[in-house]
């Protein structure tokens, strides 16, 4: 390593609303640059900003083989959220570059966030928002949160704080679960009904997706899934961009099929496609995590795994092994 | 009575999810008419419109002392929904007629949408759909409902509701609750802690609004009060519009004193107003009782008091006494 390391921080804003995990970098000695774009990364602007650092506190931009062999002493990827599928693992592994995330931080605010787009989704809030600005008052009408029965898939950290949120704070309704490994006593205790994604689709007025994006989910949500819904169903899609096929939703939308969609996460973000011209779909920014406290939450994990580093300590959060399996398989 | 007893249905759209209310005033052999205009009517429209009917089934126009005397067969006023503030009280009870209203229906819709519009003020939901459809993507940063301090002013059935959600639905919240007749047991049940309203505005990060409008509550959120509230705070009002003074929110909101605010209720509605304009506001249309259920509820409960007047039976919700007095006090 360099006399002083260097850290490359991509994931910006970084330490706006709180200076700590900016202090807790100057205070190791680590020499600190910020991208200086203010914008996602292109992957040439990436290979060329990251030559000479030691450690990339990553963003969700594609973190490539060729970005990795620009920075030939880079010693550690530490993304900034819970989502890995923007680096190349296999890459890393070959490398010998450990890649971390922060897999608690973003599940407070992203759980809330979704809770707010399935009620959303069922009360036309913002479709009510655009109408009356452009002087049609729609008096809509929805189904409440309290009377659905809503599948979610992928009950991991989010999903089971998403449920959380629905028992706790609408009674009555109804939770259908799929996941690869079902958590049998956190179903007892939510009375979670432990189902196949199928029943999922045929039977939910609300199907919220928590599931990372990996070759087992990519193009999970298609033209069939959809064709399952019921029509008065909505999607909400809190997880990955690409685990949504975004035509065959705008499809499904648009011709009615299903009632109504709302997705924080794009397949190219910023989103700019046709699910933007159509009345019953909600866009949100990818901003699951933008809570304060998650956060900073958040950027404190990563930042520790930089200073662990740095003092020689083990790593607090690699990538699951599971996940450096499917990026294998998927080569 | 004439010989078969006419119904006028002002508030649209009616029985059209559930054809149940229509068919119990069918079997009832009470004879129907429904808004022929499909939107709300004017005074004199009203005026003309109800003449030679002897029951009213009325949503939020004006039910003025002219429209009472444009029918002078009218036995009936009834309410389909809980607000008073749109019936002359004082009028009908000097012309002897009866005034009832659905006190329970619309409150599991109206306080799941208040959940729906303090997420929404709180993270920015509509704001960044309406952002992301011309082109910025903006990831706004917003606190967590469970991390918040909720002052809840009017715990009545939607306030006491209002609580349950966030309560059991987002532990860690905290809730500020005033209320002419604070109730006690519920208040030590989920935790509320009963203070002044100057308290709520100087300490609450999400101020909700729930009381009726009254001559006492006209008015009651202005420059002054606005101008207690903390900077990053928000507004919700789920009530009636002319609880907030408009133009001193839109100012407020203009010159970011408080940080947003959501309004389902207008002082005049269709609005048309300033706030549309504002990025930090978030307009539904008047769409609190709008689920399926609730509204059913909602135009059962009118239909029942029809029919009960029909048979000769007491009415089950009529008019508070309190509201009287309130309005024979504000001539």
């Amino acid at each position: 390593m360099s006399a002083k390391p260097r850290a490359l921080v991509t994931n910006i804003p970084f330490a706006h609303l709180d200076p700590r995990p900016r202090e807790i970098l100057d205070e190791a000695d680590i020499e600190v640059v910020i991208n200086p774009l203010g914008r996602a990364l292109k992957e040439d602007e990436y290979a060329e900003l990251i030559e000479g650092f030691d450690i990339l506190l990553a963003g969700t931009e594609p973190v490539t083989a060729r970005v990795m062999d620009a920075a030939p002493g880079l010693k550690l990827i530490a993304r900034i959220g819970i989502g890995l599928d923007n680096v190349d693992l296999a890459a890393a592994r070959a490398r010998g570059i450990p890649v971390t995330h922060t897999p608690d931080g973003p599940s407070p605010a992203a759980a809330e966030l979704t809770i707010a787009l399935m009620l959303d989704a069922l009360r036309q809030v913002s479709r009510a928002d655009r109408s009356a600005r452009r002087g049609d008052w729609n008096r809509f009408t929805g189904r409440r949160l309290a009377t659905c029965t809503v599948g979610v898939i992928g009950v991991g950290r989010i999903g089971k704080r998403v449920i959380r949120h629905l028992v706790g704070g609408f009674p009555g309704v109804r939770i259908l679960g799929n996941d690869l490994e079902p958590d049998e006593a956190f179903g007892r205790e939510f009375g979670v009904e432990w189902t196949d994604k199928e029943t999922i689709y045929r039977t939910s007025d609300v199907v919220s997706l928590h599931v990372p994006l990996t070759p087992l989910t990519s193009n999970m949500i298609t033209k069939r899934e959809l064709g399952m819904m019921r029509g008065d169903a909505c999607l909400v899609n809190m997880a990955r961009g690409g685990i949504v096929r975004e035509a065959d939703l705008a499809a499904a939308l648009r011709e009615e099929r299903i009632a109504s969609a709302a997705s924080d996460v794009f397949a190219v973000e910023p989103y700019a496609g046709e699910l933007a011209a159509l009345d019953t779909f909600t866009i949100t920014c990818h901003m699951g995590a933008n809570s304060p406290d998650c956060r900073l939450a958040m950027e404190m994990g990563a930042v520790a795994e930089a200073v662990r580093l740095i003092n020689g300590e083990p790593l607090a959060n690699p990538a699951p092994e599971a996940e450096y399996e499917r990026a294998l398989a998927a080569k």
